[in-house]
């Protein structure tokens, strides 16, 4: 794949964010990892979706400096990149507040595994990061060592919103749709009752078939 | 009617579930029985909804094995060849994780008849079926189980989403969209305080006012 | 105004329930009172709303019985009828069956004055109606012993759904989408806690004020 | 900036009101000060948005008094100008009757910062004007005593909806849809537990980063 190629494939992507309502404003953002170097491409900062194209997508290293270009990447960028930095088979991350999975990590609450669609995907609950203020490698390092280990690609960072992973930036956008999708069922279905939690081992199993049948996300990263 | 005229109609219907919001990313399918055939059109799996054509819908027998084409079938596509294989009446067969019908599963529930329009197009409850996995005959045999000798065209699977079927995919389709808005206005209207059930007696005269006057569904199967 | 453009705008307001969220397949109508004559034009019984048009709107007479054409009016035209020949000031009826609404209409209960947009339009409460069923005239006598007398131009049948009605169609839709609006704010309001009524002087104040802004709905029918 | 440049501004940020649902028919509106004159440009009356464009932008002066031209201003226009008159660095002023804003206003009830988004943009909670009845000046003193030395852009005006103010049109339009945001993330955040709040020095130092970064909006005004 080509530098250009990826770039249409990011720029695309975001419109699927505004499709699914993950996103309002300018607040949401997909980066990619060029394969086999060590550069990313990324939203630039503040610019309405609508305007996004391959163009004005930014290339920046994996410190999150731009190699070329006047624009800024995204505010979120430094998160993107300590991802990259540290989690070497991730391939996309997407970040969005989307409403009811922000409302969970307002609460400071993982999601439990109400759902059968929750353990194909996420392989159970989801889990919450630490609360972290932006501007260094606070919220990046609270990704990783949330996600590390963990079968879930999407994090919900507390008080924050939501950071999802994937080997593409296509993946990583599903699992955003996928968060948001699960975290508004599971709302609603504890908002009148208790739901009914799905035995560890159907989770395992669902989970395992799903990975194999779609099998295109690798064992997740050793601890950094 | 063609099949290639079938194909057309069952790639068209997955458009329904995507105005109302039924669907998030390629988690829900329509099948349609090859009138007079033990054929059936089902989604190919993984293909964006925006894609859908007459083309890329894929022909199996009532086992579920594509006898055409190199597209993989829907992953629920056993489901619906089981629903086909029991209940001769059927047509047509919808799949969703619509939200608020899928909150409903999730805590096992059924859905009372709180609405006229729910005692018109469901004749009463909605029901819940049992959890079943993925990957056999389980997910079929529960559906069929649980709408034998039901009114409902719908019926809710714990912790997964919901089934629908009817003489016609068209028919299908419509009870997944009626399932969808009557789980909503039943959710919230329950949020806030207790919804006045409705007499068995109305609930039983505006039943069978509405299948005279659209008439359009055969009468329930005998048990499988 | 021509039969024809009465047909056309009828046709085209239909466009607006579907714009708002306010119907779900083919549930909901508008109709207009053709002016200075004894008849009605409404929507045709099971249409989509993408292929409605001033063709195959229905001219009826004022007991629901078409005048002309193959087409079956819909099937809640006799509800209609009963209001154009009860309340001679009213040029427009809709009905829908719109989410937060119909909640309100499930548990019985009239949605109290918490917002001075509800002042405005509906000038108080939004009141319920009986139950009825479908089929003869006590759906209609419902909608206009509720009506009659009271400022709001919706009312909440119960169990079923919202009627509204107009000096004009458009005003009955307006009042449709207001309806809507109204209900799903003071739902989420109540969800949370208790919200403050406004005080029956503001009320009063707020209505005046905005009939006589806008002032193009004649004053409520003596009892009929 | 001409005059005219700046009504096609006007005409096309009331696109994205209605792109985030935050108006209901004709219900929002959005003005902008004529940069160094003692003029506005607002929406006319009772349009629909479909059909707003620059030539049917009403200007008025500061008094709310159109100073060309047929059509009338929003009945909101006493509400803005009383803004443009107290607050000399406010460019631009957006009313809606936004849902989840509009509930917490009909409870009287400020939205509490759970979430660093709300911290960027509102520097802490977003507070609750008085009641005010329409038609004079009330509205406006409502809208400027509560901002006045306030960090929120936004207030929500007790039992009736939104104002929100910016240096530009577009940075008041941008208020108004992160003020809804907010509404729904707190609602949900809070109908199923306790947020957690985010401690004064957090929500401080993303304040004063937000603005910095951004930095377009200028300290608050003095007392009026």
């Amino acid at each position: 794949m080509t530098e250009r190629e990826l770039r249409e494939i990011v720029a695309r992507l975001h419109g699927e964010l505004t499709r699914y309502g993950l996103v309002a404003w300018t607040a949401g953002n997909v980066s990619a990892r060029v394969p086999g170097r060590d550069l990313m491409v990324i939203k630039p900062s503040g610019v309405d979706y609508d305007d996004l194209s391959a163009d004005n997508m930014v290339l920046c290293d994996l410190d999150g400096v731009p190699v070329e270009g006047d624009l800024s990447p995204s505010s979120d960028t430094a998160a993107h990149a300590y991802v990259y930095r540290a989690m070497p088979e991730v391939g996309g991350v997407v970040h969005t507040h989307s409403t009811y999975a922000t409302a969970w990590a307002a609460r400071g609450e993982s999601i439990p595994c109400y759902l059968t669609a929750q353990a194909d995907e996420f392989g159970g609950e989801i889990p919450v990061g630490p609360f972290a203020l932006i501007g260094g490698d606070d919220i990046g390092k609270g990704i990783v060592s949330t996600l590390t280990g963990h079968r879930s690609p999407a994090v919900l960072m507390r008080n924050h919103g939501v950071f999802t992973i994937g080997p593409t930036a296509r993946a990583a956008v599903k699992a955003a749709v996928m968060c948001e999708d699960v975290a508004r069922t599971a709302h609603l279905a504890r908002a009148l009752g208790q739901p009914i939690p799905i035995a560890q081992a159907d989770i395992d199993a669902l989970y395992d078939r799903y990975q194999n049948v779609y099998g295109q996300r690798p064992s997740p990263a050793p601890s950094s």
